[in-house]
């Protein structure tokens, strides 16, 4: 078979398994999430044995260390997986809910129901982790899914995606709800994109490359988080304490992150106060500063900005710092250069953190918190399959209600339409 | 200007729009619609001579009677637009309403508010007073609009929209809220749907062909409405004269619209003295009937149908029956041929009402009623803007939330990550 019937087959299988997934009861499918979790528990062994192999490659390939260090599977990475299957066991399940209901005037009772989306293709990278959190986050919401992970993990990702698998079949997981594309062919990741009537959506999680590679090849609905250029505006109102602390837990606490912020913007009534003390601060943090013209006047040792910098998402021990003549300035800034994932204010005066608030066009603004709260887990979502930038279905983290869609069900009593 | 530059700049100018929108209160944009009803209202005789140009061409290019019937543009059609115009008025502003909130263990407040996704295209072909509908319903939910209507149109398109946008403006419609592409140049839609980061959601309303050529262009997120291929399943424990009226009603009372049905599906054990009595009653109305091997056995007269009539759209007074053996497999024929859009089933036995209602992964799914009730006024959303047959974001009629996106308030008063 040719890999074009290849993708069609496994999505075919996939529309069979999303609607045996229909019929399943939470406590059933709790009871699969349960033996998929025990499953990953039991064959340690040989996933970090299948796992070796991936590294082994990996570093004779010269891949960095970063990226080697992404892909390995310990004992208590694995531990953690088995956690965290675990830990979505216990969440409350979406499907079924009532949305809404009313009754129409013609006695038309219509019921606004939540439902399973059907079959959702996940596209990642490296981290092998990835296979077992967004497969079981598609079984507890009743979405059949189709994996495809990055080559480099290709072992490690049959590995796991065999122990759900089995796993969960003996307790009545449906045949095909989990499939995991098994060839590293490039050409699948387009075929499956296309598969309209097969595939309902589409969720890529990896670098910019790959989420720009799927977006302009699907022709199913995508969901998709590109960067995170978060910025923090510093207002001539506030508490400088408070600007400061924030602002170093917002870049140094975790700087690879997506909702590290990468930007700092000071109002100028107080930057020559504020910024030689940050700029300090950050120095002795080894966080390198880049700044426009102003900033630089006030800390020399800034760094020139380019262009390119107010749209970078370093990922690093690196912050841009603009100074703004006003919070209508920073806004219109992070709304130019910014990548609608999480801002912040500080700020005292409740005018302008309400012009924030209202006017950044982003999937989370915060007043007086650090950008890095923005998280499944820390939203108090209990899981997330990952941050949408999207502001279509979804927006911001996504969780198990973001996992689903709606249908109406009308009940009538003959009703025909006059 | 090449047309590539023309589209981008475009774009630039309705984000803009969509900030200055923020601004507005609900009261503000009830006033600017009014003052678009009454511009177009005052301005009949401009539109219908506007139209009168597109409608001889139309002729003279040789579109048929029934083409040239849906451009034309009369004193009631127009009247009917305003009306529509000033019913919307009265409908809820859904933005800034509070969805959800909720305070985190560490004081962080949260708040899921609505607002408005940003700038939204609208493509569509002939009928004119989609220009009208549409960008009022954008309006109302505080988005930015660029509407790109059919070339047969054009005249029409460019009065109508002239009108809403002097009409808004007297009242504070922000420029460029509104914007129609005057260019027929076809490369202006490819520009269109790839604008990410200037087009939010791209909604195509048309014919198969348009919506196929715009999802396979796009890189924006797209909401459609392929087709409906509704379906009517009569089970064994149905009331059948029900199932008779509401068969005539969903076939007949509007044939040519997405929601009238193609196909009806008899359950075996009640065909022998149901379907003779419905071929009767459909022939009298001139319907043409098609079917499978064991309809005709049971009435000679109906056609043969092949394996393209089970997914077609005739919008015509054409239907194609099949007899199933089970409620089950009326489920499976709906599932593998229909469009998502809706399907019903005449039943007493409660059992088999539910296993239809969980298992058509349609957008509608009706008990004992029309299929014809599909439809935002219908529902009680007082508007539409048009059904989708997707799943993602909006599925089934699409009001006016379903013109908006939400994002995440969060207030602190210094928390940081630990």
């Amino acid at each position: 078979m040719n890999i074009h019937d290849e993708m069609i087959a496994m999505g075919d299988r996939a529309v069979v398994a999303a609607r045996e997934l229909l019929l399943l009861s939470a406590r059933k499918k709790n009871a699969i999430l349960q033996a998929m979790a025990d499953e990953i528990d039991a064959r340690k062994a040989i996933l970090k044995e299948a796992n070796r192999k991936d590294v082994e490659e990996a570093k004779s390939a010269g891949l960095s260390s970063a990226l080697v260090d992404r892909l390995l599977l310990t004992d208590s990475r694995i531990e953690s997986m088995v956690h965290g299957i675990r830990a979505i066991v216990g969440l409350k399940d979406p499907i079924g809910a009532r949305i809404s209901r009313w009754i129409r005037p013609n006695g038309l009772e219509i019921v606004k129901r939540r439902v399973p989306i059907g079959v959702i293709a996940i596209i990642f990278e490296s981290r092998p982790n990835v296979t077992a959190d967004t497969a079981v986050l598609c079984i507890k919401t009743s979405n059949a899914v189709i994996l495809r992970g990055g080559k480099e993990a290709i072992n490690s990702n049959v590995a796991i995606a065999d122990a759900l698998i089995e796993g969960g079949k003996k307790h009545g997981l449906p045949k095909d709800a989990i499939q995991l594309i098994r060839t590293t062919d490039r050409d699948a990741v387009r075929e499956l994109v296309q598969m309209e009537g097969r595939v309902d959506l589409v969720i890529p999680r990896g670098g910019e490359a790959l989420i720009r590679a799927v977006t302009e090849q699907a022709r199913v609905p995508v969901i998709k988080h590109y960067k995170g250029v978060c910025h923090l505006y510093v207002d001539e109102s506030a508490n400088q304490e408070m600007a400061m602390n924030i602002a170093v837990n917002a870049k140094c606490q975790r700087p690879g992150v997506c909702n590290a912020i990468e930007k700092i913007i000071v109002h100028e009534k107080i930057a020559a106060e504020f910024l030689p003390k940050m700029a300090n601060r950050f120095r002795q943090l080894k966080v390198e500063l880049r700044g426009d013209e102003a900033s630089r006047q006030l800390v020399s040792w800034i760094k020139p900005a380019k262009e390119e910098d107010w749209y970078a998402e370093y990922l690093d021990l690196i912050l841009t710092v603009k100074i703004a003549g006003s919070a209508r300035e920073a806004v219109d800034h992070i709304n130019r250069y910014g990548s609608k994932h999480s801002d912040a204010i500080i700020a005292e005066n409740e005018e302008v953190q309400k012009l924030f608030l209202t006017e950044v066009d982003s999937a989370a603004v915060y007043v007086n918190a650090s950008t890095r709260f923005t998280d499944g887990g820390e939203f108090g979502m209990g899981a997330e399959i990952g941050i949408s930038t999207d502001k279509i279905h979804a927006r911001g983290p996504m969780g198990l209600e973001e996992l689903t869609t709606y249908k109406y069900e009308v009940q009538g009593r003959g009703q025909i339409r006059e």
